[in-house]
């Protein structure tokens, strides 16, 4: 097969966590006899240096021209203290995810054995966590009317959801859980919230297309407290932009693993696969960041944007192979044994492919 | 001195932890020589029986004529499934909060030595952990205009926030730090929300008149996380209505001592003290509910209110020695040990007084 793929790498570390998961995936495809084309387009902080504007039109056509999108991290501390700044590149990331219509972000959480210990919770309550957050990704609180009032003295946010919003996420979070333990957790704060009055009726109604499902409906600081408490109690969990933002965060640090975590985001034109975590500035050019989130996240393109299951394992499989053998970065490296380099990381998981 | 407590028991447990914390709370009265006429009112499910609404008049104005209010839990599950039901327990919670102006919710988080193993998080992290949340809680997306347009198709929920509400509360969030270790993170969402970045420039411009409080801006999806990682480098945190609401049900996991952790609601008018759980309806009437996390709110109630430190710190002290002593209710007893009953802990707490 022949794919096109835009490549994001942003800012910080992103150039570097990319290029091993362009050389894991080029590796992949020359063993499976694909042919991947590499587009790169600027986002983020060195758009703005660059052009002026974080999501630039020309790297909006890339993506929409291509079959799926890799993407690094983006943000530079030069924005950091001053989120009223005329131009951000948080701004790129809003706009991207709304001009490509990535209306589902697909997290998932789970373990690896081999790190569990890394975790700050204790290993039996997280031992088997496999869980998936669907958080709406192009609605809510980002993309309501906002501004001021009186002066400046007043400010205001709109979080608005339609009918139609709510069912199209929801339908993904029906379909991911029938794949999986056909549990779905629908996350609200339907005791004070219009907008989750609407998400509660709407999934109940979907409720009775998808009889093998069992749904729970929870209100989002019971969800915030449990996920500390009994983590491999969820399976499948749908929310709005805004508890998805807050809640896959605190998701991420339950198995000890954050650093390694994949994420995708999905949608009408075509769907992004990106690590978790941040553009780690301090890190820049060192060759010390983890490149394995974004190697685990282009596994992801593989299995869902391409359908390969067979190609995405065999990546899964080398990942495994290079933390039981402690092939990895200063993150993970344990203090008596040695912490390799970015680059010699995706070069073992070339070799042992 | 002479204290007129309105005394609010709710629903479910309430009145159970409520009674133990009047007894002790009435024994120290006698011990140091004070007058405290408690006045019953009835709010929540069992107000909505009695009188078909659940803050009714006559309750709010017994909390208005008393010093201090001191608060069970509300909430009854034949409410629970349906939160557009016409009228539900917690409308009542968030009209007194209101019409009371109890606009800052104080909510510590700290560790009980004896306790510590309880914890879903490793002892590590959460040693010297002793932080407080100050929630904004008459304003933000709780109180904004709500609603629905297209027949029901679309729903809306507005976040306001004024200058003046960040002040007050933000006031009260440095004045605390200064009494503590002078460390003030102001939690928002200002690289997405108009209303956080109105909280932000409001406290960076307050920075200056408390030149000693070192003040960080943290992100509430970061803040997720590092929650969960080291809580203990957290001192005094500030946060609008919904953040708050997330956070502090998030953070009271950590010390493994949820069913302890006493909170206050601070205001315009009065004060009201309550547990942080909730009104645990399967327990109502076993005699089995642990009143500590009550009697401590009855101690934060002695010193905040009615500025009395000494018989917040005996109240403190003979909770402590019940726990390590294993006086403690079955939640918190060991597997071989025996469980106490509610009003046998409270018997015990006022004989060691
Ligand atoms: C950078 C920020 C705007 C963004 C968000 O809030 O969506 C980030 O936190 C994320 O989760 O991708
Ligand atoms: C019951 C509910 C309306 C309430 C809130 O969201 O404020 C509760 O969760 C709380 O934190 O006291």
């Amino acid at each position: 097969m022949k794919f096109n793929i835009a490549l994001l790498a942003g800012d910080g570390i992103g150039p570097e966590v990319i290029n091993e998961a362009v050389k894991v995936s080029d590796a992949i495809a020359k063993k499976f006899n694909h042919e991947i084309t590499w587009t790169p387009a600027l986002t983020g902080a060195c758009a703005i240096d660059a052009v002026g504007v974080p999501y630039p039109d020309e790297t909006h056509e890339i993506c929409m021209a291509a079959d799926a999108v890799l993407f690094g991290a983006i943000g530079h501390p030069k924005y950091d203290n001053d989120p009223s700044a005329p131009v951000r590149p948080e701004q790129g990331l809003l706009l991207m995810r709304k001009k490509l219509g990535l209306f589902a972000n697909v997290r998932p959480t789970f373990t690896f054995p081999s790190l569990i210990d890394n975790s700050p919770l204790k290993r039996e309550r997280i031992e088997g966590t496999d869980l998936v957050f669907l958080r709406e990704l192009t609605g809510g609180i980002y993309f309501g009317e906002k501004g001021r009032k009186d002066d400046g003295e007043t400010a205001f946010d709109t979080c608005t959801y339609t009918r139609a919003e709510v069912q199209r996420l929801a339908k993904k979070g029906f379909e991911l859980a029938m794949t999986r333990s056909k549990k779905l957790c629908c996350v609200d704060k339907a005791n004070v919230m219009e907008t989750s009055r609407l998400w509660r009726e709407t999934v109940q109604a979907m409720e009775k297309e998808y009889p093998e499902v069992t749904v729970s409906y929870e209100f989002v600081d019971a969800v915030a407290m449990r996920l500390v408490q009994w983590p491999n109690s969820y399976d499948v969990l749908i929310t709005e932009n805004l508890f998805g933002d807050i809640l896959t965060d605190e998701a991420s640090v339950i198995s000890g693993s954050m650093g390694l975590m994949p994420s995708a985001s999905v949608g009408e034109h075509t769907s992004l696969y990106e690590p978790i975590h941040g553009s780690y500035p301090q890190a820049t050019g060192l060759n010390i960041a983890n490149p394995l989130a974004t190697v685990l996240s282009a596994a992801m393109m593989f299995e869902d944007a391409f359908g390969l299951k067979e190609e995405a394992e065999a990546i899964r499989t080398v990942v495994n192979k290079s933390l039981e053998q402690g092939i990895v970065t200063e993150d993970l490296a344990s203090k008596d044994s040695k912490a390799y380099k970015t680059s010699e990381v995706g070069d073992w998981l070339v070799a042992n492919l």
